[in-house]
């Protein structure tokens, strides 16, 4: 049925950049090393089942434009089979090592609770089978708890208990196929995990719902022995019209307060982190201080739109910034780049999920080489470790000495008669620096 | 000097609906009784020092429109002094209890810090008269860690420890004379604690030593036996391009990290909660979910402009949903509405000070009487009870049971094979039943 | 089919405000006279048909929740039909004189152009025997120019012209459909007139074709007879990146590029004018100004929110200041106020359609009934006009005088050496004056 | 005074992308021909007075940070002096031919009017010769109409018509000025233009004496033989809530109203682009096909943060769509890159001021660098082109036939049968080829 549909197409190879070929890299090299890693290694790059493979050019205003063959009757299990069988293909065509999926999105559409779960193991079966074909790995899989009008209100946090079932039995069937088939991480976006309007909402309850949710969650992780790391994926508003995971900073609060912090990290989206208003480096860094990095998902949004556009990312510029964050993060541990991106409504060919990956990953590709450069330049990092080396020193030893008081330092104050000198932030100079790379 | 300032205008009474008196409250009865207290008692109103006896009626764009006396020349002694004696005697004009001020504020100019501690010194002397004087109380006092161009790069996040220390001297006097003046609360901005650009900060420096500060802060208010509170004032940026006290959540993360949840609260304003993507309402019933809800700082912003424009609250509709939650949370406690707001630049007149105050006013004292009727009418929290009435029975105890585990609460939703109901939200007709009060 | 849809709800009725009767208006009587008209012949309300019977309760992120009878399978003639009936039943029971409705919203599903004129000429002969049998009129027919694949990259801004001529087959029988049900008025919505990527997009070509449509509907509107407006409904964004029709002064500026400011008006959007940064009275000012005004989408954005949420306008706050513009332009002639609004995904029931009518219904007919105070006392208008009182005298009069010159007015400030007074603009009093209607 | 400030830094010049020199171009090669143009003759880059010589460093929350020392005390003559010639010794120092000021920008301070000219007369004798003497040249000169407390509401449109006469005096000498020192471009931005409630607004009075102003400004054009372009400059809002020059679109609605569509043309500014919801290069597409491109003021705003943050342009990628619509507009005739950028409040030093600019300047060298050669590709055009080739053919030349009706093009639709095939926008392949250069 589908077989045939990535057919005319080569597996993309790197040329370097002075390619004409537009289905080859110009930047992702993979056995290319940096950091002691290869590329494959360090950027760990996955291709998403939702927007490539199952959205079929639909809008708010408009219905699909894409005429892939898998789409063109309903979703039943001939159709989810050809849909799982292209998409791993062209995950080997692109040569990356990884892909990622809700439950809804791999299997036939079914109604009832033992339907569901019974489409669900047979899509699970094939998906295992597959990654052995086409030698591709499972980055993250994830249950989809908010399509289904069940979930209008909610899933963890929706007033009835029957949903919090329904979204348990789903998780728990999502997170052992993750382990299952290898999944190097168990992500959850709550999605409607907020409110419509606040004069129906009790915040307290669902809370504390929400809390109980990731603590089962993570108990069953440790029960079946998943080694993976869970994630929860931050965004602000849409589909509600306000998402308890706000942020980073939101979800550390959130797994403080539940004593998750440990057990759980944020995957950060680029789209969200700026619909959060945010940049998406910010994020990056807060979930690095906090000690919750994860993962990511690539993309970018529109600056004049105030909804996920969920485009493919394309500024090295800004994608250098974000791989500043990670490199000093460390880089990844079970985290990747999953291109949580779909290209425009109107790219209807199929050649257009090449452009748009291809794209996408070489975007990420240089934007490492950038950032090893900066790194290996020295001069950024340099900069910024002076502008705190006060707090090596005396004073700033003396502010954190274990019998210091907010007494004891104002009277230091007081005492030298301190009178600080401005010191230029060199904002200028430092925009300039990393340009040069 | 500005004795006469205010001469003209009566003390504001309470004249009821229907009065045409332009300089009369037409719902603040402050002798009414309100959920068993008076209103006086009830919203505990404030006046601020900064946007109405110290804003000239700048903004970027162009300098001061206003004539107030104290502001013909420089801040020196007199002028603060009669500043002071203007502040108090308008506050007794409008007839509410407090004021707010940073040290700043009631202070003269001064330049070294022994100057600047003597200034201040001299300030609270003479507030202290003018509170007796006027029969009126202190709700707040503040310091002002961001103009001063030694902060231009954040107080207790400054890479210069100098800066810190300056803080530290500054926040103790200001500490020290709020428990003095009887002051209910102590608050924290942090206006300039974020960062500029990301390329020259390090964050994890900074919210390590915006963590120190705020426990030595605390440690300082117990040491001097203060009863009052300490409140952080969340807001996203402004000046800075990030300000890591964005919102109600990030700060209580933040609480949790640093083991202060139980020592800090949140003093929320209207506008900052809207720059940061929130409603006002949205942030109260965080901050009573979360147990830090503390104050108030009563004002608006415009929804067309992305800045802090700190209108006069007018809106009944909006304060009436915020004071809905602020009675779920019990009132306040040491908290109240305070004004943190400024007439536009082009209202110059003393009487804009007093429409400014006395519109502002009789907003939430409306939006009190209806959020009394909502209550007392019942169906607004019974519909919301009624709605998550699920957790109280079989299933919804069966999730939080304590030997609950995802794969029990699954097996449920399996062995029953739940298909739950569609329950309509009702959002319009909780839209249409607040707008009948 | 849906015969029995409403049947269980009578039909809704003027009690008064003080009626408890969910199913009552509190304040839309429409026999009151206002401004010399009935209220029903001053708001001159419309139901429309896409939000109320066609969406399913569908948003980017889930299907549809809603479960009305004319929705349970494909969209065929006998749906259709259903559809039509429902929808003329519930304006009746509305007690509103008008619908709307996009030619697609009508008709059965049809594929080629044959098939959809067809399709769409039985809807048309149905809405005619409807229309005498209810007693309801047409406020204004459209085409949908955006939902179908087709449009994917515009209609009338399409780069192929084969889209712009099934887009005038479209457009000439809609609106000779709605001349031939009496509608008042014809509509243009431009979704997809605009561009995703400006990398594609020669905005020359394509606004030159823009205005080549416009100008072959207005001709075709006076060819065949047609005595109502032709109306233009501004958007700046969504479903595109950037549509054309920005805001009302961008409209004007294309309506007299193309010398039709005398031919065509606005449809101004409430929720479509915050999404382009003005409020909803702002763009009824500038189209009064501009003599452009003509019809009113009634409903409301979430200012947390960045994208259409056509929610109910509940505001009576918001809605006064919008309709006093409407009253200073002279209210309506053929325009009206039409409900472009729909119930939340979570309003499942058909009583939440009437909670979503009945209250934005209630909450323009308070806003009128609060204009015509407004308007009676005469403050509000009578400190305007004294304001610019300075126009009608003197130098006021010089400046505009035929033979003045820069030169002429510069010497006249030289000459008396002015130094213009500060007037107080008096914001807080006029928002307090306001807010006691 | 400050004859020595900028005495530390050499002239900057072209050192080639691999210098290491932070005070040397590494893209600006003043010589580099580019579309039959030098550089400095293609960008035609100018200094700004106002934030690089004027602005102490000072924001909404902060006094100024700076330490130059023409500001050290009152800006009386000879402080004036001293800025000026420190202005002009940096823009020879930049080896940038020329700057741009506003009246006060230039002037020492002035009270009535009387002095206010002489004070202004002074200024510009001096200016001509400090060009002389730097071989300097001035790129346009205005009026500030804004930061007086006389221009609270407006100048043009105050409701006061003797703050109109005092605009225009100011205007006068202003345009003269320019005039006199060879300025290429007179420039009107209109800050408070607007206003900040429309309760006290009438926008059909304002709108009109905004029309007369403008007309007689060109009038006085004309008058004086100055040939230099009238260039208004749109911003959406701030200092005011709404400003009436929106956008560019809104603009050229003005002009064609009062008939100045042919006179006056647009000075486009990035971040006042980003504020009105548009990007850049829209701002400049939309301005050349309305035929009133005119000129640019460079800077940047920041995503995140709703107001001007006028930030150097940094973003080659951003710089380089908006360079092509530059180009494929001819270039510029009488306009040039006005740096309207402000070096960071935290940025002290002179030398940042080198950073702020070199930076900038090597961003629009660069971008054009790459327009040159994504022109000389000629694959980006080349995709447009054929994308609309169907308007040079059969049906698109139908529609556009003079003889042509609604009816005859839809009559076309019906008997072709026509079908429209999805053409795919090719966009994500279009980012990869911008991508490429």
């Amino acid at each position: 049925m589908s077989a045939d549909y990535f057919a005319p197409f080569d597996t993309v190879r790197y040329e370097g950049p002075d390619s004409a070929n537009d289905f080859a890299y110009r930047w992702y090299d993979k056995d290319r090393v940096v950091f002691g890693k290869t590329m494959e290694e360090y950027l760990r790059v996955a291709v998403c089942f939702w927007h490539t493979f199952c959205w079929p050019g639909s809008d708010v205003f408009g219905g699909g434009t894409f005429s892939r063959p898998w789409q063109a009757g309903p979703n039943d299990a001939p159709a989810a089979k050809a849909k799982r069988e292209a998409a791993l293909a062209f995950v080997e065509k692109l040569d990356v090592p990884y892909y990622c999926f809700h439950d809804v999105d791999v299997m036939a559409d079914a109604g009832d609770i033992a339907s569901f779960r019974r489409s669900f193991a047979e899509a699970v079966d094939h998906l295992e089978a597959l990654q052995a074909q086409h030698g591709r790995k499972l980055l993250w899989g994830t249950a989809n708890l908010f399509s289904h009008p069940r979930y209008m209100a909610g899933a963890a946090t929706n007033p009835d208990p029957e949903v919090f079932a329904w979204a348990a039995s789903q998780v728990r069937d999502a997170l052992e196929a993750t382990h299952r088939l290898g999944g190097q991480n168990y992500v959850l976006w709550g999605g409607r995990e907020g409110y419509d309007t606040i004069l129906n909402t009790d915040v307290g309850i669902e809370q504390e719902n929400f809390g109980r949710f990731l603590s089962l969650v993570v108990a069953h992780k440790h029960r079946i022995g998943f080694k993976g790391a869970i994630l929860i994926e931050p965004k602000p508003h849409e589909p509600t019209k306000h998402q308890y995971d706000f942020d980073t900073q939101t979800v550390y609060g959130f797994l403080k307060r539940f004593g998750l912090e440990n057990e759980v990290k944020v995957n950060i989206e680029a789209n969200h982190a700026t619909l959060s208003g945010h940049t998406f480096e910010h994020e990056i860094a807060m979930a690095r201080a906090l000690g919750i990095f994860g993962s990511i998902d690539a993309n970018r949004g529109d600056h004049q739109n105030g909804w996920d556009t969920d485009q493919f990312p394309n500024s090295v510029e800004e994608l250098t910034l974000a791989m500043l964050e990670i490199v000093r993060a460390g880089g990844f541990t079970t985290g990747g780049f999953n291109f949580d991106a779909k290209v425009r409504r109107q790219s209807v060919d199929a050649a257009d999920l090449f452009h748009g990956h291809i794209g996408g990953i070489d975007t990420i590709a240089h934007a490492l080489v950038k950032a090893e450069a900066i790194i290996a330049d020295g001069r950024l990092d340099g900069f910024r470790a002076q502008r705190y080396a006060g707090w090596n020193e005396g004073l700033g030893q003396a502010v954190h000495a274990a019998d210091a008081s907010l007494a004891t330092i104002a009277d230091l104050a007081v005492e030298r008669d301190l009178a600080p000198q401005r010191q230029s932030g060199r904002q200028e100079w430092l925009e300039n620096l990393v340009n040069r790379f």
